[in-house]
């Protein structure tokens, strides 16, 4: 007879469960067993209804779902700083393209996706959807961290050392989905990189594939304007339209940036069920324009948010993603009214999850969904006084601010340290890398 | 025989001085003797030059300039997250006006300001520039907390509780100055709210005081685009010729906001010397505007960075502030090689400086400036590894970094505590103005 999983009783000051949009309840306990949460209950009932669990008090803490960081490429975080304040183009093959080449292999992906893992975790994000080469070994860190994710398949017309054309590219990704031991906690996604780097033949077969696997598309579409008018000079059609000819512009599609859209556009966009992945800083940094996530809300779009790589951010922190996603939302569209920060929290949590089909588990805190959770601690001078615990949420609270992270039940942080892998010696690791990339560019400029 | 004061030397990893603008120094001590900084030498050149200073070694830290807060209104910060996504009337006229005709007495404004410069200092912000209500009293806090300040002397012809007319609000900012025990580190400046709450009278005879007694005129100038339509209706004149016409538009000027400018008058306003005093999350926040900051920039205009009231941000934090200045000065422009990152810590330290008159003491780490130094613990997950210590101050670091904190050379921060104020008292004092706001707003709600 196996014994059933200990019941603990989560009891914070506030908890957030995102849905329904913007409530707070007080006074109240979370229950889980296992994996789940199994009830949510009046505090002064715990006693009664579950005498034998065992009770963590969160005396200054918001309770809230594990934020989604709905757009990423995890190993970049050792790029992040490598260079900035440049032109895209410069940026990406002078610096980025160069630097991958020298690098990305198994090691440095390992590396790089266990950084990410410890400042995701740290910060309260417990869900992540990734696009790097080496998926495989992001699945094993993703493994051992406790995380949950949705990693991206690459497929892209450009040789790399992943693979050196598009059938390569799909044939890896298949043999990784193959051959990675099967965790709840992992889903793939196909992942072609971009309209413009990718062929119409590929794109038909992906399609199939997404549909036959049951998996979702991860597009980088509409990150600037140069990418309409490259589309127009060789496919003859704008990229939407020529994703809408190939049957791909629907509810599988997840979208990254899409900056440039037409008033159309964007009715089509929401009515078609395309899920928008909106990266606030890195389409600022960048300088790629601005996502009208005013408008897409309103024309009814599910928008997720996620930070990007880090290398175009530079970090990978949700809490910051949520004020900036507000902010510009206000500041673009000149209506203070815009992305509310119960919107934008949404956004970051439950919308997340309804762009990767994982909505039915994660989330919101509500029965029966898996534990994903994250408990902030409000008890500092910038959260002093807490008038509104949902506008501290997104406009005041660090990731500092963390204390305690779950995943699918089971402690990922405490106290603000992760707990599944050893942070220290990621962290050393991580340094010895950046060393290893300082001493290259070193020997370039004194050749 | 008056003992010398002592000599210390901190040894960072890393001293970012600001000027030269984009310096890194490595193996480096700083020298201080006293309120100033007497010396920066090679590290190893230090036994044998200062054989008696004590020293404090900051391992994984960069040591900056202290950041300088160039717009804000401290008390309000007990109004943080009171209300939010409203549009600039509403919050102004139901909410805030409201709240502060309520509330805004002499103990609001010692919790309020005490609050802010806990918040203030603990992020690394050595000197601000205010303007609110009861001056005095946030001058006993700044005297206490160790802070510099430049503190407004409102006026506007609408009564408060701190006077009834224009001339009411400039006798009392006369006995302020008057009464308030000189301290070095404090100075003053005519605060004149806004164009559309100042009349021509009052404009001249603050030009006429700022120039007798050398102080700023602080100014709230073109917030948002309504602001010139009220200017032509009632003056015949948009503001800024308006203020041109009353011999008000020159160096002697910090203009906070400035989302509403013409090329022409991106041009008038460099040339003119006239100090931006600009707040990102703020103008985002409102939905007020963006400022040029890129434009005015290249015309060569000295722009400082400024949070505003927490009221409308919803923090008193500089890191956040320097690195939403560059991403929306990059968004906004689509020039992604706009205010680099050098350029937004320049804006925070020695273009803040600049705007308060006072570069020649403060704003940079040079000999014979005035020791307002903050060092910041770089080691953490989300801030490694290092590729460019400046990138990072502006686009990673969180406050929660800042580990030690000195002004006039006086520690005000230790191991990320406050310790010229009882941190612990603060906060707990604006937790109860907290209840205290709640309970009323109950009380009306139940009317």
């Amino acid at each position: 007879m196996i014994a059933e999983p200990a019941i603990q009783a989560l009891l914070p000051k506030w908890v957030v469960p995102v849905v329904p949009e913007n409530e707070v309840l007080l006074n109240t306990a979370v229950v889980l067993q296992g994996e789940r949460i199994i009830d949510i209950i009046d505090a002064s009932e715990l006693a009664d209804r579950y005498p034998n669990a065992t009770s963590k008090i969160l005396p200054n803490h918001a309770l809230i779902p594990g934020l989604v960081n709905a757009h990423g490429h995890s190993p970049m975080v050792l790029m992040r700083g490598l260079a900035d304040d440049l032109p895209l183009m410069e940026w990406l093959t002078k610096h980025i393209w160069p630097t991958e080449q020298a690098f990305a292999g198994e090691d440095f992906v390992r590396a790089g996706s266990s950084l990410a893992a410890v400042e995701m975790l740290t910060g309260g994000t417990t869900c992540f959807n990734d696009n790097y080469f080496f998926p495989n070994i992001t699945a094993e860190v993703v493994n051992t961290s406790g995380l949950r994710a949705t990693l991206g398949l690459p497929v892209m017309n450009i040789p790399t050392i992943w693979a050196q054309d598009e059938a390569g590219y799909i044939d890896r990704g298949l043999k990784v989905v193959e051959e990675t031991e099967p965790n709840a906690r992992i889903g793939w996604a196909w992942a072609p990189h971009a309209p413009y780097t990718v062929t119409d033949e590929s794109f038909v077969r992906l399609g199939d594939l997404s549909e036959g696997m049951d998996f979702k598309l991860h597009l980088h579409l509409l990150e600037t304007a140069g990418e309409i008018d490259q589309s127009m000079a060789e496919h003859g059609s704008h990229p939407i339209d020529r994703l809408v000819n190939l049957g791909l512009y629907n509810d599988r599609l997840i979208a990254a940036h899409m900056t440039q859209l037409s008033d159309d556009q964007v009715a089509q966009t929401a009515e078609a069920g395309v899920h928008i992945l909106h990266c606030p800083a890195a389409n600022m940094k960048l300088a790629s324009g601005f996502c009208r996530v005013d408008d897409l809300d309103q024309a009814g779009a599910n928008i997720a948010i996620g930070t990007d790589g880090a290398a175009s951010n530079n970090r990978l922190d949700m809490f910051a993603e949520m004020r900036l996603a507000s902010l510009i939302a206000k500041g673009f569209s000149l209506n203070p009214v815009a992305a509310p920060a119960a919107r934008s929290l949404s956004m970051a949590t439950i919308q997340g999850a309804k762009a990767l089909g994982l909505d039915a588990d994660i989330g919101s805190i509500e029965v029966g969904k898996q534990a994903d959770l994250v408990a902030i601690d409000l008890d500092a001078p910038g959260t002093t006084p807490v008038h509104n615990v949902i506008s501290h949420l997104v406009y005041v609270v660090s990731r500092s601010q963390v204390s305690d992270v779950w995943v699918a039940g089971k402690v990922c942080v405490s106290d603000g340290d992760v707990v599944t892998l050893d942070q220290e010696a990621v962290v050393r690791e991580s340094i010895k890398w950046g060393l290893k990339m300082h001493s290259k560019q070193k020997d370039k400029s004194s050749i």
